[in-house]
């Protein structure tokens, strides 16, 4: 990867991380610095905006409740307005951007546009949150698997036209959907993530207890990752209680082969 | 996080990425030019390397085939002997540590010793062969899920004793194993990526053909990515070839989410 400026013309679909600056890629940051036109999701942090060019053109595109509503074709609108004036956009999601972050539907618009992009990976949540339990994700006896999925998601069959006009998706908490969010049973060797586990834990605790998954498997649940006001609760599958879960957004880790120091608690920043 | 210089007398275990210095973090650059002491794996680049203060004491500590061989005793008595002369040491992994890195007997040995160490997550290799291949990782109508594994663990119930003496491992590579290396059938609408997936490729895609997986899959393989050796098989789980893959380090990317711009191809790197 040249570390060369960002490009005019050019959009980089880029991950910013968890939040964190100190966890931005040095990529992440020398297009921060040198693009024109920053399209950032509403989970990107303020500390990393402000690293940004003092001249460049920040537009917010998040699409988060009570927040404005931007669709997805209008970010498409904007990347293509933007690139064919000939500026550098950066489109900047939090986390990687290829993993649960829509990343397929602006890649279809950009390659049908004819749009040239680089992709850019970025520091996904579930890292920087064991970074911070100091627990492994992976365990060469225990755990030789390691599962991200996510609660949320379209209805099926439900896809974005090529030609990123948004068709309207159902987003389905875990829990309302028909279909249950795991089939099958989970490998007893899995660690497992679950972004965006929606509110009611207990049920889908219950779920994987009910799926053969032992319940005194530890489990942790970490509200606002990488943010001052993160809180984490420590406890085991069968013990997770839904008013000991922070607010949103929440991270679950489940798994033989987590091992966090310590059990609920809230941590602030750069405490060891 | 803080983003303080290494500290004497601490520990860091630091993610380096997948080698290209462009996907470092802003921490663990700020690490290697502060660390006095540097405890690198074999994966790390040399051009990563290369950033480390130069007054640093580098003391490689790879485990790999044909190098001369140091224990994971070996290592834990590096980091005891310097941290406890009120050295400040980066012990640094390729990738993100906590995955597929034997964190986690690190982390129990760095425990017990009472040695205070801080964890820095990294960009784990699936995440920069994604955004080199421009391909989701997951998809809201196609794959809600992504699963990490590797064909290469320890045997069953052999576990690093606590007190971080290294008892010798049976590394199993795909394929001569009695255990299956899934159990049960995939879940339809995932993603999977294979590390250290051994040479038997065909082999392990007969046996998710077997498990129920279509043969018209999208599968990618990816041999020494982010280098400038970077070789990439695109193919079907069908039509996937031994010969066809280039030589290891080999990731492979399976699921209906991954869409490669291109087929079979040597890429540079820095082009789009």
């Amino acid at each position: 990867m040249v570390s060369s400026s960002a490009q005019p013309g050019l959009v980089y679909l880029v991950g910013a991380g968890p939040g964190d600056p100190g966890l931005l890629t040095l990529r992440a940051l020398h297009l921060l610095e040198s693009a024109e036109v920053i399209l950032p999701d509403d989970l990107v942090s303020d500390e990393v905006l402000a690293l940004a060019n003092p001249s460049a053109l920040i537009i917010p595109v998040g699409k988060r409740c009570g927040q404005p509503r931007i669709t997805q074709a209008g970010i498409h609108a904007l990347m293509l307005e933007h690139a064919s004036a000939g500026r550098s956009v950066l489109r900047l999601k939090s986390g990687d951007p290829l993993v649960f972050g829509r990343a397929g539907e602006e890649i279809a618009f950009l390659r049908q546009a004819n749009i040239p992009f680089e992709v850019v990976p970025g520091i996904t949540a579930a890292f920087a949150v064991a970074a911070t339990l100091k627990t492994p994700l992976t365990d060469r006896s225990s755990a030789s698997k390691l599962i991200f999925t996510t609660a949320h998601h379209a209805a099926p069959g439900v896809r974005a036209a090529d030609d990123g006009r948004e068709q309207e998706q159902k987003q389905i908490p875990f829990g309302n959907d028909k279909k249950k969010w795991w089939e099958g049973e989970l490998p007893p060797d899995a660690t497992l993530v679950v972004y965006m586990p929606g509110r009611n834990f207990r049920t889908l605790a219950d779920e994987l207890i009910a799926s053969g998954i032992d319940g005194t498997t530890p489990c942790v649940a970490v509200s606002k990752a990488s943010t001052p006001d993160e809180h984490i609760h420590a406890t085991t599958l069968a013990e997770l209680e839904d008013a000991s879960v922070g607010p949103a957004p929440v991270l679950l880790l489940i798994g033989h082969a987590i091992q966090p120091a310590a059990r609920s608690s809230v941590r602030q920043r750069g405490t060891a």
